[in-house]
């Protein structure tokens, strides 16, 4: 067992880490309010910026993105929020909305459907909202919300603020904050940066901190407040995750070599072998058409595979993963992953494997 | 310069991280809702519940143990908190108390004194508390405060909880929950566990748990009852920092291996040694007798060195870093930590080169 090679993820998230990030990890420590960690800090700043599309400083909290997807609610809403609702991320966002205390409603979409700009519309000019949620890419349905058009219709509604989680589609498609008008852009470590879990880079606009310096009870550990007087010296409010920055580093620096742009070519063109095959394998997708994720594909099991059977072979006999399926589709779906570090060899090699492990099935 | 050895850390946390846990932190991602992330925190578990002194589980959060020092009183007060201020971080505490529109009070002594049972109780008598805040072991400062006493006497007050901070001492010296009736241990991973920042553990007693369950807002990320609920399948709430679970199992080893108690003995020893070092040398210390921490000494600058050039020296001659104080003694103290995988002959090693550095100084 001891020498069979691990299991590859191509789940959405956590996935494959490569060799040499593991070893960018492995730095020896630094004191995180000495000269070392903010000229740490400050290298990652600039790419962070341009993959953001943002000119205002990312912060880097130590937790996972639901930490920073709380913090938007308690640092911005005191009057109430919209949560739009299309999957088992932005639906719980709602969820956590109501845990934190403060008055929501649910714009909410048939799974698998996309938040349209005229339903927003619709409803934020029928409420008294001061903010509003949204998942970019909703990693359980796998539907990519028109973000642009979204924005442009919080925009027309000067009191509202617009928190989007771009958790799995950060650094796989271009992020436009600043000119989208977007207030908090948030991600996580895991997903198309390709690092282990434990750190969520986010921003936020000038306006949001104003209105956050208004906000009672932030607390401080997700005080956006806080965040921002630090980051001017490039230095975090708390201890900050030093392994997962020196991670981010070196992925920033690939992400440099390769190029922006080249990245979000070759996240197109990976996804587009992953459709290829399932169009060949007659699967349906379960993302309505024109609103399908670049870095994750949910496909419907329209062919009733036995998916545990499926799951087992393909880990036990090819040492690969895929999802199959989450939250209230877990086994009517199943999901595959073609973030981070992978080419169009690792995704052609997924592929045989795939077609192997369904001959294998006797379903090929 | 690439090739001179990194500069190794006594400050008091982050400290040096062994190559083996860094190798341990390298092992390939695992999907965090299955069965081997499961059994990764299975674990853990039993040897964390011992190191705790405790029979309830113990939760694992992704973040600083600031996150967790917020938690606990967003979880646990709606009527008002006593916060034992004794330094840089207990202090702060009260602030981040005040930040979660809570109500509190401060009983302070002066920096370098442990907070003393009798002013506790007076204290308790005084006011109408729910909760107190204490830091087992004031790494500002070097104070290790009495803790057994100071929780029997909120043991005589039925209504009011215990929080204690065991950042810098758990793991250094034992820790008792269950039989000193704690309500919330919780410490972080780069103290004397020697892992990298970003993981908090901590526990919460189940009477804790009963008055969770009645305080309203308490969030998603931080939440007490969400952590007990994914605890009891070994997962946690939100995606975990799965790489320094990992290194948290090598680390847990390894104390098996070298033995509890035999543990907390080196820490002791280790820490003899520095104070007989400091003696020698005619430093002063800056806790009160009988008060003093067992995993970092802080000294007063009575010599009245130049700590800025002293610091420099260690740094670029001969590769080492403590701490010339922290907060408002800056500059007025430092200090050392013996924390984590130390060895005599390593503690060894730096008080030969705080000597010699000493030397350089013209201050030996």
């Amino acid at each position: 067992m001891r020498n069979q090679p691990h299991v590859k993820l191509y789940i959405p998230g956590p996935i494959e880490v490569s060799p040499e990030t593991f070893e960018a990890m492995s730095q020896p420590m630094i004191g995180h309010r000495g000269s070392e960690f903010s000229a740490l800090y400050e290298q990652v700043m600039p790419v962070m910026r341009e993959l953001m599309g943002t000119a205002r400083p990312v912060f880097l909290s130590t937790s996972s993105a639901w930490g920073v997807m709380e913090a938007a609610i308690r640092n911005l809403s005191s009057k109430r929020v919209l949560n739009c609702c299309c999957g088992a991320f932005s639906d719980k966002w709602h969820d956590v909305t109501l845990r934190c205390g403060r008055e929501a409603d649910r714009l909410a979409v048939e799974w698998g459907q996309p938040i349209l700009p005229g339903d927003l519309r619709r409803t934020l000019e029928g409420g008294d909202y001061d903010l509003v949620t949204l998942v970019h890419n909703e990693t359980s349905t796998g539907v990519l919300n028109p973000l642009a058009d979204l924005a442009a219709v919080v925009r027309d509604f000067p009191d509202v603020m617009l928190v989007v989680d771009t958790v799995s589609s950060f650094s796989a498609v271009p992020i436009e904050m600043d000119a989208l008008g977007i207030d908090v852009v948030l991600t996580g470590s895991q997903k198309a940066l390709a690092l282990p879990p434990g750190l969520a880079p986010f921003a936020v606009s000038e306006r949001a901190l104003e209105r956050a310096a208004d906000t009672p009870d932030r607390g401080y550990y997700f005080d956006f407040l806080e965040f921002e007087k630090n980051a001017a010296n490039f230095a975090t409010p708390s201890t900050p995750c030093i392994s997962l920055i020196y991670g981010l580093a070196h992925q920033l620096q690939r992400i440099v070599e390769e190029g922006i742009e080249n990245r979000y070519k070759r996240h197109e063109a990976l996804n587009a072998m992953i459709h290829q095959w399932g169009s060949q394998r007659k699967f349906e997708h379960f993302a309505g058409e024109g609103y399908r994720s670049k870095s994750l594909t949910t496909f419907c099991n329209n062919r009733d595979l036995d998916l545990g059977a499926w799951n087992k072979i393909l880990r036990d006999k090819y040492r690969v993963a895929i999802n199959m399926g989450y939250g209230k589709i877990k086994g009517k779906t199943f999901r595959i992953s073609n973030m981070g570090d992978e080419t169009p060899e690792s995704i052609g090699e997924l592929i045989r494997i795939l077609d192997q492990s369904l001959a294998d099935l006797g379903a090929l």
